[in-house]
């Protein structure tokens, strides 16, 4: 089913696929994949199609929360491309999967056009079971596209657009958890922090360390190095140390030149002064 | 010409152009391209038979020194290939190019068989026309491939094997030029300094400041966190502060990674992490 749903997706000259995990305990499947501005929305639509012809959620069973077969559809912008360009994908994907599959679509993150529904958690309470009631008397639910009523076996899909999520952990040289949740609680978005920074304190007994752990939810807005910086300030108020940090996963190109730049005190540098991206880009 | 040249590079299918630059007064162009390593030895191939076809050295002047139709030719290692296949390449393409287009060949740098031909400047003295004698009689200017005489128009070519090159410039909060010097001159292996540096010292009238002005021939031996921790030491150690840096042109992806990671402390950092190089790469 995974297979068939990929090779839809894929039929589209110029997509390419970049990866595709499945957990079994979600029984959830994501898949990543890019495209010029036209061959990623057709590439998009013909995942949502293939899903919803192969999946039925009445059967469906997992521990991730879910609402659809198509669950969730978030645009990135990577390269040569804008949030807004991605924002506007989002909403001619949406309209046409609301049109021609007759599934509900919730616009989500940067996609959102009601502020509630900025976060994916508020647009799939209730999930596949409690949102087939809720879409057809409770206004609040009402779709921004297709039909006020769950697809009988595809349920509904939330259409969003976000920017690339880094994720970034600072090990601090300390056994004292609480100090990883107070550097935490100051700086993240949440609590009055550095915006666009979720932040949470952890003990990692395994290495005698504990952890500031991160998750920066647009780079361009609070940059890697800043918040760098503001943990190791509020590290050394503390009489805390760094031991190391990590890049869990990926990291745009951007946001290394950017951490390369700080470290030499360039003023102007590029990402087109990295040779490969000549040479890929 | 030089179209004509570039047209039977790029016949080559998987061949791509990334630069093509010439300089008038120097009567010289460089063409900068990639390909696969079977792939860029036939396109190298193609433009040195080309070049041979094309330019007639007896009617060449120019500014820059030169020995050949096509003059030099390196191979420079990019992306899953390492110095040593560009060794191995510029053998192959080498004996190639004697055996085939009858032109004698010097290996220099990394391919250089004999110690004194690691500096092209040993290999290109006399140039074309003091070569023309030498090569007859002098056994220390035998070629490494093709035979022991010029070929009458398309003279002698150097075909080499190195690192990518990284230019890079530190401006010092000073305007006394002679810190600047000094420093370069500290640090430059040529004085016993850090391995494959170069350094020298200049003053930017304009800019107000003082500039050490390197070019890193192998960042993998001395890194450019290296150099410019070490400029930094140099110039507090004479009471001045470094005003800002600069890299001059192209930067490989692995460099840029190795400053990112040792601006966050981070010990595990791969150039696969870059988004965009799983999509381009």
């Amino acid at each position: 089913m995974i297979d068939k749903i990929v090779y839809s997706i894929r039929s589209v000259p110029g997509i390419k696929i970049l990866d595709v995990e499945s957990d079994p305990d979600h029984n959830r499947s994501v898949v990543t994949f890019t495209g010029g501005k036209d061959t990623v929305q057709e590439g998009a639509f013909r995942g949502a199609r293939a899903a919803s012809e192969l999946i039925d959620l009445n059967k469906h069973k997992g521990q991730h929360p879910r609402m659809g077969a198509l669950d969730v559809l978030p645009f990135v912008p990577i390269s040569g491309v804008t949030i807004d360009d991605c924002i506007e994908i989002a909403h001619k994907v949406g309209a046409r999967i609301g049109k021609e599959l007759k599934i509900p679509v919730y616009l989500y993150e940067s996609a959102a056009k009601k502020p509630e529904r900025v976060n994916l958690e508020n647009v799939r309470r209730g999930e596949f079971e409690g949102l087939r009631q809720a879409i057809l008397t409770d206004e609040s639910r009402y779709p921004d596209f297709g039909p006020r009523m769950l697809h009988p076996t595809a349920g509904a899909v939330a259409v969003g657009a976000r920017m690339p999520l880094i994720a970034f952990n600072v090990d601090l040289k300390s056994t004292d958890v609480n100090i990883a949740k107070e550097i935490a609680k100051k700086i993240r978005a949440s609590s009055g922090g550095l915006p666009k920074v979720k932040a949470l304190g952890f003990a990692l007994e395994a290495r005698g360390t504990v952890q500031v752990s991160m998750n920066l939810t647009d780079y361009t807005v609070t940059h890697i190095s800043t918040v760098f910086e503001a943990v190791r300030k509020e590290a050394e108020e503390r009489g805390v140390e760094i031991a190391e940090s990590e890049i869990v996963g990926l990291i745009p190109l951007e946001a290394v030149c950017d951490l390369a730049a700080k470290f030499l005190k360039i003023s102007r540098f590029s990402s087109d002064q990295v040779l490969e991206r000549r040479i890929w880009g």
